[in-house]
């Protein structure tokens, strides 16, 4: 018996059956004694619908408003989700964000959560109630205004919520049944991971696993909140994501192979190799709100006292950082920008690595005998990450994840909902 | 130069289309120097689409989620809108029932306004700010729950945003140009009034007369807010509806005509002429909150001792009371019920009938010479009314509106939108 949090996304709750299936499984969590808090999500595709409806009144909508708007796809699912369990016998009460007390900073559509006081949700669970939650959204402390937590925010709620109340767990629901070794679209015979490590599990999230936003995992690790992937549409056990070391279990080198087709590749060409001048650009870029990942830096021609600096940054945010170069081209005196968004970053990823030699050598071998050309390497204690060929993607990530004997027996991984997700 | 309160309904509001037509119309109204409140229903169907929703993941949603969930539909409405207006160069804000401090009872689905705290609208107002409120919600001021107005909540909502902001007017906008003599669907040459006394309007809003809620005119009446009801599709001037005496004005005798075909009359037949039996059944009937609109006693006929009780309520009522009727049957000892859904109500309405003798007959003369018979008559100061079978009505209304002069010379009335209504 304990607190329970459990947070269902938009493909489980996307039309009333879905609403009615959660409903049941809320019910049996809270009929096995526990008290229960759900964190969900707005149905279906109601804020791309929403945001559709936004570009046709406004092209450049004021970001309060689009939060105020947005947190209506949420404020409906959790409406209805505790009707349906109403409906089965149980008292359920749905809350906001603000009602939820989650405060957040003014940032409109990338708030970041500074405090919960979940007062109301505490009388709530004291009362015998379930309390349902709309992820996703808080109150500003100065102004009192509705704010969304942007991407990743419905589980960033969820995780929020279960550290301050103290839960026992933080489950989150999807459409697949866990954390795979790889993206079972591209490796049939992925395998399940049953625990990871937060620190594995954030350098997945980083390097492109989409099933946790790394904001979230980075939120449980800083309050050591064990958080259960699962299924909403099976009853399997999913994978855990915690700091315990179950002993019993056989401590994985390699906890998986990540891949990212979202980013670009700028190479800055011809650069005068000189104090500072990288700095410029760098500068530059940070000042346009650029996000870059890996950089890289040739060594320099002797001959020629030039230099390439190539670096990898989101797609979205290439028109920017190409505008940010080309204005301070004449300061820098470079030579030439080369744009490349053709590319895809496969990153291997485990805590063990760092007492096993030979990891990396056998990686880029591995790659290497599937044709692949290796563009940039970037490396952390416990994660190596290579830029290839868009194109190649897939066959990189197969051939890694057979080298470092990840492959299951048999094929493990289904994923469910009527998403086509 | 002052506060002007609009209110526009889910017609005008009903796509981007729409939300842009009435955005341009609020900007203008700020541009000609005035401080503007804007209240919003939500757009076209949402809400019965929301409720739908609600049928189909429970059969009796408890009235708490049912109020979150309806709210999302303004919430929807008021940020769109916003964001059009900032779209035209003006600062705009939305704010729900509860940020714009309606405190309502907590009564969910038929909530009452006990106060109007509109901090954050002033200060809005005082930053220069178009402040766009979500009418028929508010927040419950002993549990801070979400409620809903129910019927004419949005209309509710601006005037009394209006009498709490003191403002000068409280604009209600629709797809009609204001209040006509009769309504023009039946009769192609009724006239539109340019100015209707709070008491005439009670009674036509109580009599069928679609245009505005009784509770919203209340409302007004009580603060003494003058409303002008006017078409959001048109530049023309709409009603005004205040106890401003326009001396230029020739008072009209007759404000109008209203019809309602949403009632259902009940006789009770042969009961006791004792002390006592009347109530037993009214009693009956207010325990089954059935809300009664006429009521006829017959004269008992000596010989039996044995009087028919009739009245007319709304249909939707029908069953209830029939049920609470039959339950009392023993007790009572009446004879029969007889049900009849197949009625229409025609009222004369205008203050001027007071000093006018002979009104009444002249209303039931104009009747029978359109060969339509009289059921039941109810008078008041100012209205006579009268149920007539179904199938009728139109005959009434138009041989009634003829008798007293209020045909205009030529069509006026326009009926716009594209809702069908």
């Amino acid at each position: 018996m304990g607190v329970v949090v459990q947070k269902y996304g938009g493909s489980s709750v996307a039309d009333a059956e879905g609403i009615k299936r959660v409903a049941q499984r809320i019910a049996d969590t809270k009929r096995r004694g526990n008290d229960v808090v759900v964190v969900v999500s707005a149905m279906g595709d109601t804020t791309d619908e929403l945001i559709d409806l936004a570009e046709q009144v406004s092209p450049l909508p004021a970001g309060r408003e689009l939060d105020m708007l947005l947190t209506a796809g949420e404020r409906i699912s959790m409406a209805l989700l505790a009707m349906a369990i109403g409906n089965l016998g149980l008292d359920a009460r749905s809350f906001t964000g603000s009602q939820a007390g989650v405060i957040t900073d003014g940032a409109h559509g990338k708030a970041k959560i500074i405090d919960v006081t979940p007062g109301r949700i505490e009388q709530a669970l004291a009362a015998g109630a379930i309390a349902i939650v709309a992820g996703f959204q808080g109150v500003s402390q100065d102004t009192k205004d509705i704010t969304t937590l942007g991407r990743g925010g419905s589980d960033t709620t969820a995780v929020a919520l279960a550290a301050a109340l103290h839960a026992d767990v933080c489950e989150i629901y999807s459409d697949v049944d866990g954390v795979f070794t790889a993206d079972p679209r591209i490796v049939a015979t992925a395998r399940k991971r049953d625990h990871i490590s937060y620190e594995e599990m954030l350098e997945m999230a980083a390097c492109g696993a989409k099933i946790l936003h790394l904001r979230c995992v980075e939120y449980a690790r800083r309050y050591d909140m064990p958080i259960h992937v699962r299924s909403s549409f099976s009853q399997k056990n999913g994978t855990w994501i915690s700091d315990e070391k179950d002993e019993s279990m056989e401590q994985a080198i390699i906890a998986g192979v990540a891949h990212d087709r979202s980013e670009a590749k700028i190479t800055v060409v011809g650069v005068p190799d000189k104090v500072g001048e990288a700095a410029r650009i760098f500068e530059a870029l940070a000042a346009s709100q650029v996000n870059l990942d890996m950089i890289v830096q040739n060594v320099s021609a002797a001959a020629t006292s030039l230099t390439d600096i190539s670096f990898t940054l989101p797609r979205a945010d290439g028109q920017a950082a190409v505008a940010a170069l080309t204005a301070i081209k004449p300061e820098v005196g470079y030579a030439s920008l080369m744009y490349d968004d053709q590319i895809g970053k496969i990153s291997l990823i485990g805590a063990g690595m760092r007492s096993h030699p030979g990891i990396t050598a056998k990686f880029f071998s591995a790659i290497a005998s599937a044709g692949v050309n290796i563009e940039m390497i970037s490396t952390s204690e416990i994660r190596i990450s290579v830029i290839v060929n868009e194109a190649q993607v897939d066959d990189a990530v197969m051939a890694a994840h057979s080298a470092f004997d990840l492959d299951a027996d048999e094929v493990e991984a289904v994923v469910y909902g009527g998403t086509g997700r």
